[in-house]
């Protein structure tokens, strides 16, 4: 997923440029248009120091994909930090967008310890996972150590926090997103399971492993084969070998 | 890889014994044995605690794999701390034997970071690998918070620290042993590879990979697919994805 989305038309930006607080990147203007509300808003866009990038109407409808563009395109960056309704956005903005990958979420069922959902969320951007889902109680949180682990992942990745894990996969699965669960108890090997499709891949915590309550909302459980005597993997490292496997099979 | 061996035979289950520090976990003996020397060997380990398993001759024959046991087969706790020769040692044993499963060696190059170690360990002992293999120097070794890290891996784990890396590759490599390292530069995607065969996986440093010596000593390099921002994964999520792909094509 892009780390920026477009706004356009007149009012839309119009209402973009008085909302402060909102980060315009770039603004593509019609430089001929003979429209003052098109000469107003760069003027607005240039006393704030925005960039203003001269387009021409054929450019203008490649960005924003439409054709009425009324000669003005404002590209916002994307807010990483979701609540549900953002994540839902999302997910319809993706599910109905031509872009050839399948939707992939991850969502963390409880993950506690910082270095770990710095490591999951690293992982999760090289693995081009649409966005990171976790509950907003009980589980860690963006935080300066989450940052530092991430390696620049935390500014980039969506990042939905919701109150409520399940009525995320109860929607999810509505919209026919296939919701695939880890668990020792899985019964089929994630070698086995058909990842190719839209997913949402749900990891549990350190210790506990998923609830009960998200395990039966999944589609599918999955366990990764276990050689040693080890009881289970890092949730970092389990995390990277299950996403890669979607990875592999979508490719 | 089992995580005991076995001494077959009068002679060589004496010098075990004679041997001080030898941890020997359980003793199996012909009771009905006429040999004094079977009888002396039984009252010996007794002595020096070891438990004593009677067993006929068809059940040392099953447990040692050998027709002339002499009525005594002793189980030896394998060292986990191996040196090149033990490690050599350990290489064509594995090679020779019957087992199913393709020799899997995990070669670190220069991992610095003991949580990077410890995690390494734990999911290569999940993926079944038959050594772990470190540079003696300019890397991390086994501490306390390695084994804490690797959650019991640590303490079974084949571990083999050795003074040049590039040799071990040398003679692994004639053995038949199929080198695949890692690196950003690798030509090939990793789920382009194969790694069915008898395959030492080389893995890179945190921060500045596999060195130039030690990636033309390899087969083959291969790449992992990164998708998002991030320049790179944690080696040990990276190891984790590896190894298990490895997995995936053997099962």
């Amino acid at each position: 997923m892009s780390h920026s989305r477009y706004v356009t038309g007149l009012r839309a930006v119009e209402q973009l440029l008085a909302t402060p607080g909102t980060e315009i990147r770039k603004l593509y203007a019609e430089y001929q248009s003979a429209n003052p509300r098109v000469q107003a808003l760069i003027l607005a866009a240039n006393t704030r120091g925005i960039e203003i990038q001269p387009a021409n109407r054929a450019r203008l409808q490649q960005i924003s994909g439409e054709v009425r563009h009324q000669g003005i395109v404002a590209e916002v960056k994307r807010s990483t930090v979701l609540d549900e309704a953002s994540l839902r956005s999302l997910v319809e903005e993706r599910l109905t967008s031509d872009e050839q990958s399948p939707l992939l979420l991850l969502v963390l069922g409880g993950v506690q310890d910082p270095h770990n959902l710095g490591a999951c969320l690293r992982t999760a951007d090289a693995a081009g996972v649409d966005a990171v889902v976790v509950p907003r109680h009980g589980a860690a949180g963006l935080s300066p150590t989450v940052s530092k682990v991430a390696a620049g992942a935390a500014e980039t990745m969506p990042f939905a926090t919701v109150a409520n894990i399940g009525r995320v996969l109860s929607w999810l699965g509505e919209y026919g997103v296939r919701l695939v669960g880890t668990s020792d108890a899985g019964a089929r090997s994630l070698f086995d399971a058909d990842l190719s499709g839209p997913l949402a891949l749900v990891m549990g915590g350190e210790h506990a492993g998923l609830r009960k309550k998200i395990m039966e909302r999944c589609d599918l459980l999955v366990s990764l084969p276990m050689r040693g005597s080890v009881a289970s993997l890092n949730v970092s490292v389990a995390t990277g070998i299950c996403l890669y496997e979607a990875l592999r099979q979508r490719k």
